[in-house]
Order: structure tokens, then C-alpha cells, then sequence
């Protein structure tokens, strides 16, 4: 009997958990489940025999050790800074690891030692990252192994509201963490494109979406992610003429957003005074200029060139509240805290909500001197508010990939991130028989 | 016979040196210039028997102890971080010392110490920050005295050209620090107005200029230093309404510096791709969008809304060659160091060129029950090269108040900045000898 101990136990483990448990008896496994809150790890396990909860404190190294020797494999869903340490000690202790989390540095450094213990780190494995790597060096690999020669390729994640649920004008609600919503973009965006490097200010970023559509869902607008560069290296493009890796929403959200933007209501460097007792409306207001007669509505109107008659705009606006004379009542807050806080009042889930991850691939290639366009989309919906379509595409892949390793299909030992093909194909499959799955269609150019 | 150490023989400290050389009989002091270029030392005290030049190395600690012990006086001129190893050992061994630098944390942390030592560590005593408190407080307290209420005060400094020597469409030539103007105003601009505290990010901050008119020298335009709000205290200006730090430039720079603020082409937080090969044309296309067919200036036009026919800004961007397909040939460069490129080659000062500065109070107060405006303003003109406006202004404050500590005209000990009457009121009197002087204008409103 093989003894699993997962680190966390949050939205982001239901799915994966629910996996775990599922296949315990068939695989011989015991789940051992360790979160700072007993009370939050225990409703993991509730009704099944092979999973235990524990308390468990990463930063305690004393417990940390014990069990992660105690185990034959750890998966961490902690945050991403914390991997580290419980990395090193399944190194020393020659124990495999999942993430769901970027390579850090730090887990990078930890590559030489792991290939020498004959351990396997796999990190990356969740949606994005995770799925996109995976579905995406499926295509890439295909066209390559054809000897096709790869000219574009863009690709568009987004964690979105279910059209069922979709009930207000900025078609979105929070679906995970506010907070990372509210800053997304905050920094420099690189790219390339037909062979320029191209560079995109915070400021400028919400203007500069791409509209995107994909068949039965619509239409979307993509907004670029920081570092779209360093993926040429990880997906072998070194001489991509394109490399593009964007954020999906739907149509007209990037604009209206960027209102917030053009504040500067997104800032998190600095305290705004006296934030506890500021209303909605005076928050908005300390970013316009000072005039004794004119109503906050028109001062931004005019500050921001926006048109009276803009209703698809102004709407949104409204509808959020930020006119309204309502206390933020949070002490010390910085913009993006007061932000959130008006936000988080609208843009919650009700009772009955679903969500839906959203996924798009376009690659452009040349194959005996013709050019072809492919584009691959997934999209996938929430079961429900435990089983949404962020805690499926987050925890299936990590528990698949978890399956895949303890029973030796996945066998390479080092510090990974699944874009080999002994990786991506039996979970891809697998996750396909999850309903997560891409539709392809490729057209000549 | 006392002996000064001047450490530091850059360009600020010139007039500084040249002042302390003229008094050196009178005064009795020995003069001892000291720099991490002997050369550069000895251009300065070349003339004169009083005064010496030495290599000196701040971050050498036998050095500085030895040399700061055998001088009875020590001013150092370094750029601002360096000055607390200075100002250590000053306490340690009871010299004073004067520097024109803002007060820094550790700088602050060695009030009491230098209190307890009988020791005073001046600072913030060139022109922005020096000038501007002098000139400010002796304007405040005035009103003070006489039983004046202050609603308002704003205050600008600039850094120009003089207008014989103005001759290209920006009005502007670096006369000082070219990187420090390059990155002039990133961060949050706070300042409260109408009792209404008011932020601007930086992508706003050059289009929330004022205008503003000096007689005799024509129209300038102010945009708002980052924290104003700091500065309450510091005049003791608790409930003060208005209170608003600006930077003057001529009237349409801030318009035409907008669109490399726009572009992001004043980001100094990443390294860009092929920077030494990279021309002018080319970096400013790597901000823009990829088009196949339109030429930069259209992309650029239609990117920021530049009308075609807008010639003062047109002129302005044309000027500078930013579209000429010159090589920068500068390696791994961030935007903003390849902008300072660009601009130095145009923004530099012609032999024979003079430079000036420029500085405006704004004060609204109530006395007896109605209520007044009070503007104050100082304008002088550079010399010649090594006497620029800018190094007189930093340098002769400096000089004169270290000769007010040394005759004991200044005698309270710890750190300071000069906001005091015994301060303010000798320093501005010999400034006016030296012909820098405020002019005042009183209106009832």
C-alpha cells in the first residue's frame, strides 16, 4: 500500500482529492490529507476509508520531515513559494512531487541532486501551466514530426463565468483568486511578432486585445501575458517568427477595465489616506481633478474621452457601484485593495453559478510548401461550486500525472514540466475521458 | 586656522569650492578637495594656496576616519546614499558636516547622537531641496507672524535653458543629470487640493500640467513632483488645503514627453532584445503595433491619436531623429537608457550655452478676513560652464551656510534641514548678494 500526503487542501485540491479517493482501492493507495485548517482538510476526506486528515504546518520542519518520509509521494498544492522546502526534503528522502506551480529557481536548482536521488519533481501540471503545455506540444510535436516548420503560435487561456451564469455586463465574475484578477498585467509585456519584438506598457494593455472566436462559445478578446519570450526556449521555437501567449475574456471587458486602469485604481505600491471612512464615490474622485461643480460622473467622463452616449461602457461602470456612497470600510488600503473590495460585492459567484476554463492554440506552419493554420480550443464547465472547472483543470491533471509516476509510467527523474510526450499523451487521454478535450480545425492558408 | 573637507569635486561642487576659496584668507580656513579623480580635484583648487586636492575613497574606512579627523569642517557633496558613512564618523569625532541632499532614514536615525555629541549634520541645503525651504518658510512665517491663515501653497523648481540660449523646439537641454529626467515622475504623484487628496499615476502625470506665467520670462508649465503631502509637516502646514510640489518646463514639452511615457519607452525595469544593432526607428517601433505596410510615424500617429497636422508636437518628436535608422549601439539596455541615447545627442548644451533656474511660490492665506495671494519667484541664469545656474544654486548655499556653522552664527546641534529663521534669513541675504534673489508679488482676492 502506497501512502500519499497532500499539502493543502483548498478549492484548487477538491477535484484532485475527489480523484485520489476514487481510485485508492484499485491502486492501493492511502491518502493522507494536511492542511493548516483540520477542519478544512477533514471535509476533504469525510466518506472515504483510505484518506486521513491531518493538521499539518509546512513551516514546522520537524513535522515536514516525518511526513514526507512517512510517505511514498507528496503532492503540494501549497502557494508557489512554499514548494521549496517540501521539495528538498522529498530529494533527501527520495520521495517523487507534484505542483501545480511555475519552476522557480530554487526547484530549478534542485535538478541535478533529484536526477541523482532518482526522483522525479513535476511541477507545472495544472491548467495554466499545465494544460497548455500539454495540448500544445501535442500540436507542435505532430507538425514537427510531419516536418512541418513553425512560423505562429499563439495561445489564450481564461478562467471565465458559464454562459448560463453569465448574468451581468461585464459577462465575468471571479472565479479564483481576486486579488491576482485585480493585478493582472501589472509590468512589462514581451512578445514577438513576424519576427519583431514588441513590448506593451501596463497602461497601454487593455487597448491592444485580439478578438478571437471560438464555435458554440462565441467571442472572446485576449489580452497578452507578460513573458510570452521565454516559452520559445521551453516549446524548442528558438526561430518562431510569432510567440504570443494571451489572457481570454469576453468582448468589451478589456475596455472597460482599463478605466480602472487609467485611474491608476489598480495600484498596489502605495496607502491611500484615509481609506476605512472613503466612499466608492470619493475613491473614484481621487483620481480625477479637483473641480468645485462638476459631478465625479462627468469629471471622468471627460478625463477618461469617454462618450455621454457610451452605454456599453458606462453601464459596466454603474453597475459595479462606483458611483455610489457607500463605505469601503477597510483600513490602510492600498487602490487595488479598495478595488477588490468594490468589486468582490459584484463579482461573486450566487448559489448555482458555474464557471468555465476556456483554452485556444492557433499555430501557423509551412509543410511542403504550403501554409497551414490549426486552431485547437478547449473549453470545459464547472460541475459545481466544489467541482468548478478551475479546481477540474488544476487537480485532474496533477492527480493523473501523480497515477502516471507511481505506477512507473513516468519514470524520468529531475526537475520537470510535462512537455514530453510520455507525459502528455496518457494524460491527455486521460483527462479526455474527464471531458476536458481539445476540437481541432485546420484550414489551408 | 580651520580646516574644511570638501569630498566630492563634481560639477555641484564648483561654486561651492569657488566660495570657500575667496573667503579663504578672510575666514582662516585651509581647504582640502578630495575625489576619487585626483585630477578632477586639482582643477578645482588649482589658483589657490589655501586649498588642496586629494584621491579620496569614501568606502576606504582608514581614509575617511583619518581625514575626517584632522579637518575641523566636512562637506560632502557625494551622491546621497553615500553620506551616512560620512556623517558617522562626523559624530564620532564631533565635526560638523553639510550636505545638500534629502534626509534619509539612517541619515535621521543619528539625530540624537549628534545632539548628544554637540555635532550638526545639515542637509538639504542646495537648491531643490535648499532654496525652495529658505525661500518658502521665510514667506510662511511672515504670514505666521502677521496672523495669517495659509489655505494653499504650491511650489515649483526647474531646471531650463536660458532663453539666449534656447534654440530647439523643446525649449530644453539637459543641464543636469540626463538619466534623472529620464525617469522623472515614475512612482504615484500624492498632493492634496481643496482638502481633497488627489493621486496620479505616472502614465497621467504629463497631460495634469498647470500653467503658470513669470513677468520679464514668459510662461511655463508645471506638472507635480511625487510626494507633496510629506511636505505639511515639514512647513508645519498641518491644515493646509492645498498643498502641491510641481517641476516647470516650457510650455508643450510635457505634451511631447507624454509619448515616450505612453510608448513606455521610459521603462528602466527591463533589458530589451538586440539593443546595440537596434536603431532609433526600430525602438521606437518595438513599442508599436506589427503592421506590414505602415510606416512608423502612421503607426505612431494613429497609436497615440496624434493629429498629422499637430506640428508643435510633431516638430518636437521629428526633431529629436527618433525615426532616423541611426544605430543606438548601446548593449542590453533597458527603454530608458536607449531614450537617454537618443537625447543626448540632442539635449546637449552648446559651448557657450548657460543654463537657468527657475523657482515659484504660490501662497493663498486669510488675514483679518480676507483673503490674499502671494507669489514669489526667483530666476538666474548660469555663468558659463562651470558656474551653471545649476551649480551656483546647489553650491552657494551650501558654502555659506558651512560658514555660518563655522563662525558660529548657526549653533543647534543634530539634523537639520533649513527651515529655521537663523537659517533662512543669513542664507538668503548673502544669496541676494550673490544675485539670487525672490521677487514678491502680493493681490488681494
Amino acid at each position: 500500500m502506497k501512502r500519499i500526503l497532500v499539502i493543502g487542501a483548498g478549492l484548487s485540491s477538491s477535484s484532485l482529492i475527489e480523484y485520489l479517493k476514487k481510485n485508492a482501492v484499485r491502486e492501493d493507495w492511502n491518502i493522507v490529507v494536511g492542511d493548516l485548517s483540520l477542519e478544512l482538510a477533514q471535509s476533504k476526506v469525510e466518506d472515504c476509508e483510505r484518506a486521513t486528515a491531518i493538521h499539518f504546518d509546512v513551516t514546522n520542519d520537524i513535522q515536514r520531515l516525518n511526513e514526507v518520509s512517512r510517505s511514498d509521494f507528496v503532492i503540494s498544492m501549497l502557494p508557489a513559494h512554499m514548494h521549496v522546502k517540501v521539495a528538498s526534503d522529498c530529494v533527501g528522502l527520495r520521495k517523487h512531487m507534484v505542483t501545480a506551480s511555475y519552476v522557480s529557481p530554487e526547484m530549478r536548482e534542485l535538478d541535478e541532486e533529484a536526477k541523482k536521488a532518482n526522483v522525479i519533481l513535476m511541477n507545472e501540471i495544472g491548467v495554466d501551466p499545465g494544460i497548455d503545455h500539454l495540448s500544445a506540444m501535442r500540436v507542435l510535436d505532430e507538425i514537427r514530426d510531419a516536418g512541418g516548420e513553425i512560423e505562429a503560435f499563439e495561445t489564450f487561456t481564461g478562467g471565465l463565468v458559464a454562459p448560463e451564469s453569465d448574468n451581468n455586463p461585464w459577462n465575468y465574475k471571479f472565479t479564483w483568486n481576486p486579488r491576482n484578477v485585480v493585478l493582472a498585467g501589472q509590468g512589462i509585456v514581451k512578445f514577438i511578432q513576424e519576427g519583431c519584438y514588441k513590448y506593451i506598457p501596463y497602461h497601454r494593455l487593455f487597448r491592444r486585445v485580439e478578438m478571437l472566436e471560438i464555435e458554440g462559445y462565441g467571442k472572446f478578446e485576449g489580452y497578452a501575458n507578460r513573458d510570452s519570450l521565454s516559452y520559445r526556449e521551453i516549446y524548442n521555437l528558438q526561430d518562431v517568427k510569432t510567440m504570443y501567449r494571451g489572457t481570454l475574456r469576453r468582448p468589451g471587458f478589456c475596455r472597460a477595465w482599463n478605466v480602472f486602469v487609467q485611474l491608476g485604481a489598480t495600484n498596489d505600491s502605495y496607502v491611500m489616506e484615509n481609506s476605512e471612512t472613503m466612499t466608492h464615490r470619493e475613491f473614484i474622485n481621487s483620481f480625477l481633478l479637483y473641480n468645485p461643480s462638476d459631478s465625479v460622473e462627468l469629471k471622468l467622463q471627460h478625463y477618461l474621452g469617454i462618450y455621454q452616449d457610451d452605454v456599453a461602457l458606462w453601464e459596466k461602470l454603474e453597475w459595479l457601484g462606483i458611483f455610489e456612497d457607500t463605505p469601503l470600510g477597510i483600513p490602510n488600503a492600498t487602490p487595488a485593495q479598495a478595488l477588490q473590495c468594490i468589486l468582490e460585492k459584484k463579482w461573486k459567484l450566487d448559489p448555482g453559478d458555474k464557471d468555465m476554463i476556456v483554452m485556444l492554440h492557433k499555430f501557423i506552419y509551412q509543410l511542403d510548401g504550403k501554409r497551414y493554420e490549426i486552431n485547437s480550443s478547449m473549453v470545459t464547465k464547472g460541475e459545481n461550486q466544489v467541482h468548478t472547472a478551475m479546481a477540474r483543470t488544476v487537480g485532474l491533471p496533477v492527480a493523473i500525472v501523480s497515477r502516471l509516476i507511481l505506477n512507473e509510467t513516468i519514470t524520468t527523474p529531475g526537475v520537470h514540466i510535462p512537455i514530453y510526450k510520455e507525459i502528455y499523451e496518457p494524460v491527455l487521454k486521460e483527462l479526455n475521458e474527464n471531458g476536458i478535450y481539445f476540437t481541432e480545425k485546420k484550414m489551408e492558408l
